[in-house]
């Protein structure tokens, strides 16, 4: 308890819960969310907690250590389960719609999580492990791993910044005259999908595609190595 | 010129251009490049562009106008040349390539400009209108148009995102017995690709596989239809 704040406690309110790494990284998820990536601080996740910045330290690296407690928090919500009983290609369907809703959940998380290292995030890299043991339990070659998961991967990642675009943000209200082809293929959308979300039926429509041609790639890598 | 903020320049300094839409897109962009897209406000705009925040309004409606000013810059890089010439697909190759490389230059615009409507960017709307026809011309449904285009924007920036994170990011080194499978398939990476980015290797995986799977639909959904 030596590194909770007594002084910002007030008299009669229950005592903050000992710090922990996990208690830190949810804090941070939180920041992260309210605050977006640009102002997250140690100091500003240390008054989030109502600790001394110092005392974060007996439990975490730094800044980058904190992110990393972050990824794995994200990540936790990543289905691999299906690369154990299912095939890799339908496996990876349901990887990538719940890799697609951790995320959006988490809008602030996106970009920054695709741009630095996973350092430290060690969940996060035994998800990972259970796709690519999968991936070459199934015949894929092993080079050819890593860029076909990240392919799958960037898919997801734009798709859930779509997810977290408003529903009308293409709308060409205003403007139709100038771009007739479009302003069309708007309204064909919407008779299209019904209550169907534009970024689903985008996420979707993709997704398809793509593991339509990864199947297709796979079964050309695996006869040319047969 | 009674937008400048004289006091601030400096005796022989040249005089400052003539405040424009362009030129106020130019610096916008510039401080998004610096300062992220969480500090990015019109006062700090008009500071980098030695102005009165009000002198702003002359030329913008407020920052929503400027981030549409800014998404034409960047849309202005992304080429549809092809779809003019070549057949649909051919020219998504092409797109796509520019689109991803148009973003990667100026990486806090991805996240912000694929969770923003488009509302004001009309150089931006023209650009998805060559899309769109050649789209239309060459027979895909009117409603498939957009959830189509979208998938294959959405895996550009996911990409865009992968193009700027660090080539290490996913090196196991410290926890490679954690993660067998992983790691193995990191170092054939490294050694299937040679001098290739990894980025560049995911992404054109990725393209490859999703035009593939989308020629596959296209015929289905024409065959469909004929």
């Amino acid at each position: 308890m030596a590194e909770i704040d007594r002084p910002a406690r007030r008299v009669g309110r229950p005592r903050t819960a000992v710090l922990t790494r996990d208690l830190i990284a949810h804090a941070a998820l939180r920041l992260l969310d309210e605050s977006g990536a640009d102002g997250f601080t140690m100091a500003r996740l240390a008054q989030a907690l109502r600790v001394r910045p110092s005392a974060l330290y007996n439990h975490v690296e730094g800044k980058e250590d904190v992110i990393a407690a972050v990824r794995e928090l994200v990540s936790d919500r990543i289905d691999v389960s299906a690369f154990q009983t299912e095939p890799w290609d339908t496996a990876m369907f349901v990887w990538a719609r719940s890799y697609r809703v951790a995320f959006a959940a988490h809008p602030p998380t996106i970009a920054l999580l695709a741009t630095l290292p996973l350092t430290g995030a060690l969940r996060t890299m035994r998800m990972y492990e259970v796709v690519v043991a999968a991936m070459v339990r199934a015949g894929w070659p092993e080079g050819d791993v890593l860029p076909t998961l990240v392919a799958v991967e960037s898919f997801v990642l734009g798709s859930a910044l779509d997810a977290i675009a408003p529903a009308d943000m293409f709308d060409p209200s205003g403007v139709e005259e100038e771009v007739p082809a479009f302003a069309s293929a708007y309204g064909a959308r919407s008779a299209a999908l019904g209550e169907v979300a534009p970024a689903d039926a985008a996420f979707e429509t993709g997704l398809q595609a793509m593991l339509d041609g990864l199947r297709a790639r796979f079964a050309r890598l695996t006869a040319a190595a047969g």
